[in-house]
């Protein structure tokens, strides 16, 4: 069955979930409905961009993405439908597909004004369920993106912590962000880290004023139990982690936390 | 695909949801289960009406609502299978009708008595696995509801909290209720707001001891970041907000909190 | 529709579960995912191992439910896919089949080594995705087993705490193990009741330095509003309880607490 997924920052003890599911069950009967997460940080665009980065491109092709972190519910923010990577997604154009458009060109996308795909009865308070839920039910039951509205353009793009490569003569300075904090205490970061043989053995890291040598590993259990480390994660990027415990609460961080890598002689970055 | 849905109170840390939505697969392969919430707070029977109330009957007519809030499991309290609004119900006769009671009529409800439609071995403590689920299970195969028992006549009801208008020569004073709070520190109330555009701008509102003026928005962003605001919410109520914060976390306030509203002229309560 | 169950120590903040789903969506675009929980305490494989004790079986014949509860990703412990009671197990060889094997014989298990049943690019920290998610999409389209890989024998298995009886002259003395703590604050130990007549109405309990007399119920309701009861649990074992309350809170014990029931004449262990 053709799959639609949410994406939210509204938990998961109201019913609102349930309402946006039951508006597009409603309309598309055989679909397979999956959460992403909805435990994005209330209101933090960026986190929504991140979790569509990770999780929305590994659907089959045609999936239908509908995110909602929308602070501006009710505001003249556009809402858009969006094709890419040949899937779709119905989010407000806030900044939620800035990682994606990162990687990928955008096939098309359009506004949300056509209110024959909408709910008839419409709330100031919740577009998810009144706007953005038909319309994805519209979507994967073979509607057309370009019935839904006028062609979007500009985008509205988040500007996404970078990282900066300083190069000095005997080592390479990189300094990255802490972009989340997973369920196991994990902090993934911003830095890629493509070639994991490329690294050395052993890494100086500064937390702001702490200074830290860490060991490069392959997998958790490489490492002693309680032991800080540094990794690979699953996503690509650089991470910090400690076998069977939390980095977090090893090194009480918070995410967007920045901090700096020091490698000797690293030239690919 | 036909749809059951799941209101419980059973968090999502054990395996009892799993268990019944097992139950009903097994018994009924070909339906989508979803979840409405499983975070109704324990026993809290008029939170799981109000659950119903929001999200039930937007799902497809036919579907079956299987709801467990069940501090009387075990014992002689009744378990009724109800059909309202072209809608099915499996649960308790403890007032999980409630709130959709009070807008609509009952088709017709049965109790549950026959066995032969239920697990065969019978645990004292969870009912919602081994009568509701497969009852569930044969009502979304198209069993038909009267197959389930002797017709079930002065369902339990809960008393709600009322909404108390007190008209004076220059003003309207009405008492309402919070009825929950959300994952955003929404306050929710039980003081219905049909019509938008016949608040004030400004309304005088009594939290206990404090009195304070709060203004009337559309939606949240039309407030200042931080600010209490009211304005009607996703259900049709009144409702109080902070634009990208939390009203629960600026007032302090719990579920069950009464407050009054000081509206001048206002004549249709 | 065929079914696939999920559990893992991941939680639901994270992507890590939708990427996994969308795995095996992407490969069998027709099956039924459920979760069973995702909150097994992080690296906790007993946990892990009672949860698919008590929920896998009770799902459709031919289910496939992946486990991941993998402290040692990465590492050189195996991944299998195993046969039991007509289900299908895919999930690292480090004890999560414990209970279950106690209970039914194996039909046959196969160690994953054929990468061509996985995704091509492998991480090092996720094989949740990478290799299990897949290999559960292959068996739930009716891939066989043995194809998968060679036979893998001497399935790790944990050592589960163990009830200990003492007959005496004239009462036994069981001596258990709180093996988990529900939402509801209920404490579910590791000693059967199968025969809940044959429990005296009050038990001597003994936690620690603490001695108890306790009613002995058939189910919550039966007893006095906030008032510790003993009775069977869902899963036919021994509970501790308090009706509309929660034992744990009362008796602030943790999970793995060992407890000891003086009981009369009970001949029966």
């Amino acid at each position: 069955m053709p799959v639609v997924t949410l994406t939210t920052d509204f938990g998961t003890s109201d019913t609102y979930i349930a309402q946006m599911k039951a508006v597009v069950l409603e309309r598309a009967a055989n679909c397979t409905i999956v959460d992403i997460t909805h435990h994005i940080p209330p209101q933090n665009i960026l986190c929504g961009a991140i979790a569509l980065r990770e999780a929305a491109l590994l659907f089959p092709l045609g999936s239908v993405h509908l995110a909602v972190v929308d602070p501006g519910v009710g505001s003249s923010r556009r809402i858009i439908a969006a094709e890419l990577a040949g899937h779709y997604f119905v989010l407000p154009d806030n900044g939620l597909l800035t990682k994606l458009l990162d990687e990928h060109s955008l096939t098309r996308a359009v506004e949300l004004n056509r209110k024959e795909y909408w709910r008839p009865q419409l709330s100031h308070t919740f577009h998810g369920r009144d706007i953005m839920a038909p319309v994805a039910a519209y979507l994967i039951s073979g509607g057309l993106i370009n019935e839904l509205g006028p062609p979007a353009t500009n985008l509205h793009c988040l500007s996404l912590p970078t990282v900066q490569a300083t190069q000095l003569a005997d080592k390479t300075i990189l300094r990255g962000e802490i972009l989340a904090i997973d369920h196991f205490g994990n902090l993934l970061t911003n830095i890629p880290a493509p070639e994991p043989n490329a690294w050395p053995a052993q890494l100086e890291v500064t937390f702001g004023a702490r200074r830290l040598h860490v060991s490069w590993v392959k997998t958790y259990s490489d490492a002693a139990l309680g032991k800080l480390v540094c990794l690979v994660g699953s996503q690509g990027h650089l991470e910090f982690a400690v076998n069977c415990g939390s980095a977090q609460k090893l090194l009480q961080l918070e995410r967007g936390q920045s901090f700096e890598v020091i490698v000797p002689h690293l030239n690919n970055f």
